[in-house]
């Protein structure tokens, strides 16, 4: 399969596929029999560069990586925005890495729909359009054609999506719960050891963990959106992150978290979704007790974790990174191969 | 695709793997356009029963679940041994779950061998033979052109080899390191709890989680063989059981493991295997300490994990169940399924 590619977005996820493109020319054509080449880059920030003979990608991740813009690259068209790129570069694949706003899915969302009512495939690492129009998405999709891929949206590259593509297929899931928020699983670990949420924060802020506004973090907003995701594509609810039962942790005290592990446990921030008896699907977020034979209660740090419930195989837990240039950049490259291998 | 099974062998993971087969006969045609029929059945005690119309599993798991045997089901012929069966069914896919034998791999190796030169699929959970045989028996695959898959091998159910198949195609491995015996582990486990080696191991014989001769697991002889597996299968090695480092946990005493405790951690049995930067391929078993933050120190019970070290994605962990009929019946049905979308 030939993929012509367009970046739209050339931030720090794009850069890591980038990367992993570049790496991994070779393997991936002799694997799986896999051309790529990118016919556009847009990035609001970095400029925009078209050119339907390719774009020079390794230069590209250069110029960004030292705060240079692209539009010095040589190519057919330059200055177009995200939607004349997706519109006018002829890509078959679209990946949609700008920001994440879960208010309306803007601009991705724009970005996607546009892509797939054109039949293109989309890969995307962008919470905010799959948690709130994840319906309409894969409508679209179905009906024009072109793939939907959001393996990064949840757990960046650790397996969520394409585990139940592939080896988990065979099973069905019951429920799930697990950490999907690395920052506010960083605080409470740090807490652990004795320290004070306002501490904690504000360090995780000085090293970039958290954001100055931590509010979507810390109330779990971001845990919400990947918990609608969740309850959206495993058990075909059409629940907004507005609508998820959601409890953060800026009101845990140190008290709690000691009282936690003096009782031989660990509070942590869990995303849960499941389907109850009657067909209702239930997603919520909030501070839980875990005892420490659960395999999430030593998820420590920013890493992050999933428990899957399911009919054939009991509880299945997978354990990763949720964040990091290369480790998103990979959920994009897993999602590349599993277009390639739908199609094949 | 339309796979005529034979079952070699029709024990606790056959009938586990029936189960699965007669729940999800209709999700299996309709998800991956999978239709089959159990042409034969041969086990060493229940007996055997070959129909090229097809046999009633049903009523196979039934008989064998009460301890009969399977003589009495209707079939154009009875008695025939396994080469016989493998042989003479018509079988397109080879089902081995006899017992296992790390020492030869027989009698699984012949079974497993006499189907690929047949140019058959084969199943198998069965790890004497993939630890001591993995070389030659994918050579004849390769030359043949029937699939072999083992998922089971090493987790049960819980994926391994088919993660990096599906998911994780796109990562390469750099080492791995697990827990791969759930009855070390439980050993392990409630030692932890303040009871001694031989207490808790006496308990585990009565519940039926060690053998009335423990060698295999407790000196780390199963460990070893799945050790071998994995180096053999990531690495492109070709060590055998024998040739893992190993130390098992029958010398490990209460205080060793209160003392664990003690400093934040865990000693666990790990399997380990590793290429060298040489290119040396190492394979090991032995007990280790691990800090309380890896997510395999917490670990509990029969509970089977492995962590892979990748170059994309960082670290990633699987845990899951590491025996049982349903799961490791489970491992087959995801190996059907793959070796379905290997063809498609």
């Amino acid at each position: 399969m030939r993929f012509e590619i367009a970046f739209i977005g050339f931030g720090t996820v794009g850069r890591g596929f980038a990367d992993l493109l570049l790496e991994k020319r070779e393997y991936l054509k002799k694997a799986f029999g896999i051309d790529w080449k990118v016919v556009a880059i847009s990035d609001i920030r970095a400029g925009s560069v078209m050119d339907s003979n390719g774009v020079d990608l390794a230069e590209a991740v250069r110029l960004t990586d030292s705060g240079k813009g692209i539009e010095g690259i040589p190519g057919e068209r330059k200055g177009l925005d995200a939607l004349e790129t997706i519109r006018e570069s002829g890509a078959n694949l679209v990946v949609e890495v700008t920001w994440t706003n879960i208010k309306d899915g803007e601009p991705g969302y724009s970005h996607i729909k546009t892509a797939l009512e054109m039949g293109k495939h989309v890969a995307t690492t962008n919470k905010g359009p799959i948690a709130l129009h994840y319906k309409e998405l894969m409508r679209i999709s179905s009906e024009k054609g072109g793939k939907l891929r959001f393996e990064g949206a949840v757990l960046s590259g650790t397996p969520v999506f394409n585990l139940f593509e592939g080896p988990l297929a065979g099973c069905s899931v019951a429920s799930i719960r697990g950490i999907v928020n690395g920052t506010t699983n960083l605080i409470l670990s740090e807490m652990g050891k004795g320290r004070t949420y306002s501490e904690v924060l504000r360090e995780a802020q000085r090293m970039g963990y958290a954001e100055a506004d931590p509010t979507m973090d810390v109330e779990g907003w971001d845990a919400a959106a990947k918990a609608a995701i969740l309850a959206n594509h495993f058990f075909g609810a059409d629940i907004k992150p507005s609508a998820v039962a959601r409890k953060g942790i800026s009101g845990i005290t140190l008290e709690e978290v000691m009282d936690a592990i003096k009782k031989g446990g660990r509070i942590k921030l869990l995303a849960r979704a499941w389907k109850e008896d009657r067909g209702d699907v239930v997603a919520e977020v909030s501070p839980t007790w875990l005892p420490e034979s659960d395999p999430l209660a030593s998820i420590g740090g920013v890493t992050n974790a999933l428990t899957f419930s399911t009919d054939a195989l009991g509880e299945v837990t997978i354990v990763g990174l949720g964040a990091g240039r290369r480790a998103t950049g990979y959920a994009l490259l897993a999602d590349m191969i599993s277009i390639a291998r739908s199609l094949a």
